[in-house]
């Protein structure tokens, strides 16, 4: 195998990053339906260079599916628990295909009631939450999203994993525009993202992480083997509690540290529950809904106005240009995809050197 | 007058904090219904040594409706909105009123859908929030509770004051114990703290605020007068303006710089909305209940194990302390408190040297 430089990339058309994707998912015996499902989040994801959460994260999906974690043909059941509660048994299968199943009776009672939670249990999650919730708020609606993972994350005061990295993802509707959505972990930074630098051979943030010894560190394999920590100290700490409850014990799922044991150690991508929460404005708000849409208007604009910037702002600009030039992505990633795929892969991308 | 000590206290035992506290609202012409409900949260605040919303409250309360602001005999509206919703207009009295009003419907329809949430509208705002939602979770709800405020603070990224310090509350009932509960504000420290740092003569911590100019200050007066920073970065700032847009336009009420503007300088309690949603486990769970509230005590379990404390640890131990030994406030603040009592107040208190 030839030394490859970490300055070459591989510049991919959409349609050649959705193509490869999915046929590495499939390459794993996932049924097309739950693949699908699965690649159009992925692409997503690159799409707006939300790098942890694109591409590379079908090495993780891949792999979870090859040890024998997901169930290839998961069938998840849909349960009308009231009139503003749906549930549905992923059957252990991706998350996005359960979400898929379960989300039109959610936004159907939202719509009647004002209100409405989708809880989604025994799914195994991979993906950002936005891609669940931008679709709703881009339909008029708000809408919340949480979910645990593993056990990655020290409370704040304390040093040994207990929280997963949690994140906790809005979305709200804008008359003329992309809807404002923001999705973070609770965790300091996100897990993916140390992973990345650790592949980068690049050294974390300080106040990110300690090591086994309950110890800082700003090496990413002492991190990874220590304890993240939250972001905003209690206060972070005091959110991922609330993820972990929300999203764990309320729906009946397990918490991150349950997860992070049921795994065995074996590396799958987090099984869980996932909690959303929608709003329906036109049913709080009447006829004063245009009006109240106008009133968060003037938020955005207050906020652009002081030279801040809206947390999706990025994201957005990038799939622009993803639309037009394609998703660039490191030529080792690139390779470790290539492996994923079945022996006749065909040609793919364009290696470019960036620097 | 004489000139105090700064170490100068006074302890009052809490029959005597409730009788001045209720005195000094009855004495503004405050209906004794609205006089009552808001003296309970600002004893039960003392009690649990929150001082920023305690005893010291109260100066601003009298204030907002000696000037006028709050309508003394404001009689709260409720509106039954849909199965799931209930909205109550406070008619421009304070929130605890509209609160107590509206709270017993807004749990019904929780109890029978699983979810429910109780929007309250021109109401003004004196509180924490978490003396509205540990009582539902002292009750076997969960819970969460959001306000805007004024627009003290400035968005990541930005320097002028635009999202209020917008507090975020959560609840979750717990079997053997008190709830667990948290309450903070989005802004990196509380409006009241920076208050009492100033009256107390003593500069705030860094990171905290910038001045008028946009530099970073630690001086309790320039901050005040330029803006305030979220906690945790461009995360604290998402989740303020998620709390603007949830208890502002959702609910059909106003940002906290509309609160502001419609306050006209004169310095009165934030008038605005509050959100507050709320889910019953039993629904969500059935015959699941008791095993999923088990796993909840884990987390907790874990938290304490590895030395860390739960968010209202300090808040039920100062409770417990006060219910025997009383509240002790400066004496300057008891002084201040004096001033607002009828001309014949009787003898309150002892005078303690703490230093």
């Amino acid at each position: 195998m030839k030394s490859i430089s970490m300055t070459e990339t591989v510049t991919l058309p959409l349609d050649e990053a959705s193509d490869i994707s999915l046929r590495i998912l499939l390459n794993t015996g996932l049924s097309a339906a739950q693949a699908e499902s699965v690649s159009e989040v992925i692409v997503a994801a690159q799409r707006d260079e939300c790098h942890s959460h694109g591409l590379y994260r079908l090495i993780g999906c891949a792999y979870s599916v090859n040890i024998g974690s997901i169930n290839k043909t998961a069938s998840p059941k849909v349960v009308d628990l009231s009139p503003v509660i749906v549930k549905v048994d992923a059957d252990f299968g991706f998350s996005s295909y359960a979400y898929e199943k379960g989300i039109s009776l959610a936004v159907e009672k939202a719509r009647r009631q004002g209100l409405a939670a989708l809880a989604i249990n025994n799914c195994y999650h991979f993906s950002a939450l936005w891609a669940e919730i931008e679709p709703l708020a881009e339909n008029g609606l708000a809408a919340f999203a949480l979910t645990p993972s593993h056990s990655w994350v020290a409370p704040a005061g304390g040093t040994k994993p207990l929280f997963g990295t949690n994140p906790i993802a809005f979305a709200w509707p804008r008359t003329d525009d992309h809807p404002f959505v923001f999705d973070f972990a609770t965790s300091a930074t996100a897990r993916g993202e140390i992973e990345l630098h650790g592949r980068a051979g690049k050294k974390i943030a300080p106040g990110l992480a300690v090591d086994q010894q309950g110890q800082p560190t700003v090496d990413p394999a002492e991190a990874l083997q220590g304890a993240m920590l939250t972001f905003g100290g209690h206060k972070g700490s005091a959110l991922s509690a609330m993820v972990e409850l929300l999203a764990g014990p309320l729906i009946g799922d397990m918490l991150s540290m349950e997860s992070k044991a049921f795994d065995q150690e074996r590396g799958a991508a987090p099984c869980h529950g996932e909690l959303i929460v929608i709003f329906d404005p036109s049913v709080f708000l009447g006829d004063k809904l245009g009006f109240n849409l106008s009133r968060a208007e003037m938020l955005f604009e207050s906020i652009l106005g002081q030279g801040a910037r809206l947390p999706s702002q990025r994201r957005y600009a990038a799939r622009l240009t993803s639309v037009t030039n394609g998703v660039t992505i490191p030529k080792r990633l690139f390779d470790d995809l290539l492996q994923l795929l079945p022996n006749e892969h065909g040609s793919f991308g364009r290696v470019t050197q960036t620097i």
